[in-house]
């Protein structure tokens, strides 16, 4: 199923988001983003990961309107790569992730680092499926309605 | 970065979940498997996958106790592939790349499936990390402690 073909006729929209950020470097590329990583050399430096691989990436964030170039905001010649809205509302997706390695990823005790709401100064509760009364929603109380 | 080195001393929750799931095949079996498919043809017609892809994610799903085997429930010589409890935990992760391809990768009126509460039969409410107080909390609400 090459990706091209997938995009344009996968009706789930859990595929189609995994077209695009469906791999190790994308994720970790806009987790940095929202930690305020703007530039080429700070992105490779977070990640120890290959320019080559991180010029994909970043192109294919940009192709997929995720990341949008700008000038440097200092004025310099540098480059600066910025969430659009649509990347801003990967939010979740990254936030998802976190919670789940908090929850089964360490051992008791291990440090890791921790995303706190800046004006309480502590961790974000945890976020699950909700229904509209606010109650949680559990995987089984929830079901795919395919296309007929 | 090698992956086990990346496992064992990588501070990051986000990092640590990537490197388990942080692949679109892994993120696509785990969508399936809340669908309620548990057999390695089942995942293979869906997926459209390589049986030898399939069989090392499914592996490697196994190992990281997303998955777990088990008899096939009718009897059959069949092995199954069944969420762990780690694995239900997966479930925002799902949610939220569903949502986000809801909102930015269809066409105005294109239809996809959809995730809804088999109580109401609605779908489920758009997902997002809240403050204590219920409030949504935006990106530029909060912040990553990393350790010192």
């Amino acid at each position: 199923m090459p990706r091209g073909k997938s995009m344009n006729y996968e009706p789930c929209p859990v595929a189609r988001s995994v077209d695009l950020v469906g791999d190790r470097w994308s994720l970790l590329i806009v987790r940095d983003a929202f930690d305020g990583t703007r530039r080429f050399g700070d992105f490779q430096r977070s990640l120890g990961v290959a320019r080559n691989i991180l010029s994909d990436r970043l192109r294919k964030l940009v192709d997929a309107g995720i990341l949008v170039t700008q000038p440097a905001s200092d004025g310099t010649a540098y480059q600066e790569y910025i969430l659009t809205i649509r990347g801003e509302n990967l939010f979740p997706v990254v936030v998802a992730l976190r919670q789940w390695g908090e929850l089964h990823l360490f051992a008791r005790g291990e440090r890791h680092s921790v995303l706190v709401n800046t004006h309480t100064g502590k961790p974000i509760p945890y976020m699950t499926p909700r229904a509209s009364d606010g109650a949680d929603l559990p995987p089984a109380s929830t079901k795919v309605r395919k296309l007929s």
